[in-house]
């Protein structure tokens, strides 16, 4: 079947990483419907379609079916499913603020956890059984757990879990990015804030980690790579028509530290990020990286871009949009 | 504050172990209020309450509220919450046959894992923060890690897991027991089955396992003994102020083969279960058993009842009731 005629629901679409999704799902051709809570998206009061949503039908020159809701709402969902005939559905709907999760368990579960499960239980009953997703944090372990057992108890669902850690960067048109609530939680957009003065100076938490510098090192990936991703996954589940539980990788495989990453975007924006050491942060590790080389096997994907486009697409669109999606 | 002034929620209240720890708790004169949507309990048409409650209500001389009710349903929760001021809660809600949980994983995670999800917020809504649960089979290690993270959340909650592995046996007034749907799962109350001419011969599934007679080898507890684990460790909460994510296990510290339980049965019974040994089962392990010292420690509670008991309290039941609930 050509990709034209072939319908994805994204959920959580109007999100960072769903709508570079979105982008390159409509530019491979692909039908495209969104759905999204907004929770985390800004929409002008008059429009009914949030920012980035109107951007990317610009970008394309191609139309959206958005539809805000949440996927708590199981009968919200039966009536999307009941209008559209989807064929594949790629799920980022989720909460993810890690600080958060901490003080409101309960929501994240429900959100992340029974969101999930309604989703699949609709999905289940309009025989969509093709799904691509990326479950967050905490609730990650649970959410792969219930798809393995549901894999395994009806071999005609294929899923594919998507595991990735730091997606940065932005696409390259400099219209859709990262638009953070509040404060950052991570460096990226930290960066970014402080490049263009919104925030003073930049933190690091630590450092005396187990690292060349002694700042932490993770593995960095952009967007658009990452976007890429999750479309060749839904790809080969349409092409070779597969079935069962799979998870892949997806990184670059090279990891690198706070200091590094400054260093490229003071190279990529011509501006200098000043810093302070301070104390560690709870919780965080001294390296994480990604071994991506099953997804190039059997995907058929690879990182293309590299430290210097992240910190390039990431300084543009904040120069573009020092307020993020809000004008 | 006395007993009797204080009010339980059970959850799964007409259930086989909720039923004898709601007697448990009545005797010990705590107010009781029973929820069970009755997908696994008998009710007659003519009566408003399921046959299990009748019985307690008749042994004790008591009076039980109950409401038919199911936990995945967050409203009718919430309107019981609104009616009925809770000290504590005792969940037991939930769906619990392995084999059937692997071909209908959505609704296992639904139940037990969102349905409590659910009362934990009608919990935290109505601030009452005591919650004593045991969580089942795959779906457990999800359940006490969101309450885990509720009692990291909020420092008010007090929450106790207890794990146990084979409840068996009744009530000694041979009123109440347990009353599987279909072809039972375990082993007792198939022999039991087997007793009164139900069914006509056990099967042995595997006798070469690595313990001393080659037949399994499981902790078994008897039914009594388990529902007044839960009260201790409701009084220990009630009492002790207690707050935060504490595990108790309950058991007897004594494993039981097969062959075992068989020749302790025909014991106590004077009947003879004829028995044929098939090949294994998938998923059965050699070898289970709790070490409860910790409970004995903290709650002052130990299993008081043998083997012998089990069995002889079995057979009471299954000869009064040889049709369970249904008369």
């Amino acid at each position: 079947m050509a990709n034209k005629s072939w319908k994805v629901l994204v959920t959580g679409g109007a999100g960072y990483i769903g709508s570079h999704t979105v982008l390159e799902l409509l530019q491979a051709d692909f039908e495209v419907v969104v759905i999204d809570n907004l929770s985390n998206a800004y929409k002008d009061d008059n429009n009914i379609k949030p920012e980035c949503i109107l951007r990317i039908e610009k970008l394309t020159n191609k139309k959206i079916v958005f539809i805000q809701c949440d996927i708590t709402n199981l009968n919200e969902l039966r009536d999307i499913f009941k209008k559209h005939k989807f064929h594949s559905v790629i799920h980022f709907a989720a909460l993810k603020a890690v600080g958060e999760s901490c003080e409101k368990p309960l929501e994240y579960y429900k959100t992340n956890v029974c969101g999930t499960l309604n989703l699949l239980k609709v999905m289940r009953d309009f025989n969509v059984k093709c799904n691509c997703t990326n479950p967050y944090g905490k609730t990650k372990y649970m959410v792969e757990e219930i798809l393995k057992d549901l894999c395994t108890s009806n071999q005609e669902w294929s899923v594919i879990s998507l595991r990735y850690f730091n997606p940065v960067g932005a696409h390259s048109s400099g219209q859709i990015g990262e638009d953070p609530n509040g404060v950052p939680n991570n460096l990226m957009p930290y960066i970014a804030q402080v490049s263009v003065g919104k925030r003073e100076i930049l933190y690091i938490y630590g450092n005396d980690y187990d690292t060349p510098d002694g700042t932490g090192v993770r593995d960095y990936i952009h967007i658009t790579d990452l976007a890429m991703g999750h479309v060749k996954a839904m790809i080969y589940q349409k092409i070779h028509n597969s079935t069962g539980f799979k998870v892949f990788n997806l990184g670059t495989g090279k990891g690198y530290s706070v200091l590094e990453v400054i260093q490229a975007f003071e190279k990529a924006s011509g501006q200098k990020i000043p810093y302070k050491i301070v104390e560690r942060r709870a919780g965080d590790i001294s390296a994480s990286y990604a071994d991506a080389s099953l997804a190039n096997k059997e995907l058929g994907w690879q990182a293309t871009k590299n430290i210097g486009d992240m910190c390039l697409d990431t300084w543009k669109w904040q120069q573009n949009n020092p307020n993020g999606y809000k004008r």
